[in-house]
């Protein structure tokens, strides 16, 4: 059993939109799949993945550097010890075959990609959904499942500012994401003053039947004054949780705002290793039980590293529904499922072709349920078929 | 005056050797190109540097992010505010725009050389060496330079392990570079055992003189335990210093490390940000007057990024003379020379065709000393050459 070939595609993500710091027009990502010798209904099982949204194709990193290192390697090695089905974690520990210690940055993404490739090519081997193939390899004494999954909880990602008659738009986009199923919600900060902004937080917090059903996202905007000064009146205003800040690297800055700051504090988007997810919680002050964690493996060298980052989250006394990953796809999607996590974002109508679930899967009363297709289901996505099919159209 | 083309090519790297981590036989370094539409002796001036040593070409960060950023740009923008040279600052800026913050990796070294490039550029542009230049730029009422530099220190980093005869080759490869001037040395230590290691230790230390012209460096590879282990041993032997004993980012072992190794710990060479730097400052432990900061420039947004690495080193109250960059090459000997800096590496040999000096730049006891030609000089040296015209080809 082996890998045959590695194709990798960037793709241009499509729908306009800024947070307070990026346009995300320019954007790409890389998805890439993993071609096997291994063949159903005469056809090669192939994996597929890409390394979330938000910080750019990497194309570069994964065609001079890891394709070279995990085509090189000898079959086996990509095997798991029983040598029954490929192993996310050596794909991924190949990859960084001579790779330096420290500088997580664009190459986490690209790991990611094909270490997450690994579990949708397994899981379609198995012939099952990820989240149902995740649960049965980590924990094979208790995947136990109900027939009918209970869905886990998402939230609609969004708020997004716009040139004119703010507050009615923002009304309608939200009203928008309650007519689709979603009971709870994300909006932008920062990029307005302070009492705009909370003019937006009570424009949406009507809709959302509450601040409890209401996030707020600064995108790592503010210095350590303007963050306290927003804490303020946010924490008046009872929202559900207040979001990066300042620099997501900024343990100091974050550890002097949890001391005033009464309500949940949400990072880690932007943390792509379980070093630096370690420091976060040795030095950032979050607290146990209150406070959320948003890693994300697409971002960060893949499921395998994201659960040693659950590890130290439990060890620093944070339970899995305190992690809801960034990135709102299927990807994560599956692994939220398969893992039990707190909940999931998703980003309606925007980020595509990526973003968002396929029409398979149900959104009921701010729940989501995967489809039973095998693997991450990337194939169902309406905005997907025709990416995949163009990147595999020589493979097939 | 405006940027009239932007040329990248990937270099590998020559030279095989190991650290305890990583083999280098498969690296690569980005070179690039600022091409002006300013000519002196009718061919356009360019300004060129790299991206450092040891993180790999980005030439994919670079063609797909980077370049279109810079060549979209609005040509005063590229300006500083009196439009008498180009901006260092604002090439860097430009260069990062719509990026996320956080993930301080590949891209801190693909802006760097862009970076870079536009210091030996403005000082191509004024006819002098990278040093006068970047001092009189960021000193200009105190930069009245002696006619003859002094020098700046330097060592030779090296100690590789070696597959037979360790110790006699070992003490080969140190009095090579005792006859070429070096008077202080680093060894690898962490890619054999602890007793293994201080054999190497003390046949190095003899032939430097002495355990205190002799460093050490684990490359990020220990656990708390054995980084303790060693320190102890380290400590009784009195190595000038002991460097990235566990995971650069690990701040709590170095913090731990530090309560009970009593010499000099070194380490930076892995962070690549303001921000990784201001935590390891404010986390790690480290003890102002004694250890050591080897931030390199070329891995981490360039020399302007840098200097606000070094305002923070000192509002923690670190000397410069405590900053000794990581990345022995004719770049960082420029810029340890115009801020004055405690020294600089060399990697004599190695590391091809970037590492080490050009043959116009002397090396006398220990010191040495910048030749005077215009910006960094890299077209003197003689290995990259025909690098250099390789990329120019079509530009001049």
């Amino acid at each position: 059993m082996r890998i045959s070939a590695i194709l990798e595609q960037p793709i241009q993500l499509q729908g306009n939109m800024a947070n307070a710091v990026v346009d995300f027009s320019s954007h790409t990502v890389s998805i890439v799949a993993l071609v096997s010798d291994q063949r159903r209904n005469g056809k090669p099982v192939v994996g597929i993945a890409f390394n979330s949204i938000g910080r750019f194709a990497q194309s570069g990193i994964l065609r001079q550097r890891m394709l070279p290192r995990l085509l090189r390697a000898a079959p086996e090695s990509l095997l798991n010890p029983e040598q029954t089905a490929f192993s996310p974690a050596a794909v991924a520990k190949i990859a960084m075959t001579n790779e330096k210690p420290g500088g997580h940055g664009d190459r986490a993404g690209a790991v990611a990609a094909l270490e997450l490739a690994t579990w949708d090519l397994n899981a379609k081997l198995a012939d099952e959904p990820a989240w149902a193939h995740i649960a049965k390899t980590l924990y094979p004494s208790t995947s136990n499942y109900p027939d009918k999954l209970p869905g886990v909880p998402v939230y609609a990602a969004g708020g997004y500012y716009y040139p004119t008659n703010h507050n009615d738009q923002l009304s309608d986009e939200l009203l928008a994401y309650r007519d689709q199923g979603y009971t709870d919600f994300k909006i932008k900060i920062g990029g307005a003053s302070l009492s705009e902004d909370m003019q937006r937080v009570n424009t949406a917090a009507r809709i959302a039947g509450g601040a409890q059903h209401l996030a707020v996202d600064a995108n790592g905007r503010f210095d350590g004054a303007t963050a306290r000064a927003y804490g303020q009146e946010l924490a008046a205003a009872g929202v559900r949780w207040y979001e990066e800040p300042g620099d997501p690297l900024d343990y100091g800055l974050m550890a002097k705002l949890a001391t005033t700051y009464s309500g949940t504090l949400a990072t880690g988007e932007n943390l792509f290793s379980v070093i630096d997810t370690k420091n976060l919680l040795q030095f950032a002050g979050l607290r146990p039980q209150q406070d959320l964690l948003q890693m994300d493996p697409g971002l960060s060298y893949g499921l395998t590293a994201y659960l040693e980052m659950l590890t130290a989250a439990k060890t620093a006394g944070f339970s899995r529904k305190q992690c809801i990953p960034h990135g709102g796809h299927l990807i994560n999607l599956h692994i939220v499922t398969a893992l039990e996590l707190g909940g999931c974002e998703s980003y309606p109508g925007v980020f595509q072709p990526f973003g968002g679930y396929s029409p398979q899967c149900t959104l009921t009363n701010g729940r989501v349920i995967p489809s039973d297709a095998p693997g991450f289901g990337l194939e169902q996505k309406t905005e997907l078929t025709a990416v995949i099919a163009g990147l595999l159209k020589d493979a097939m």
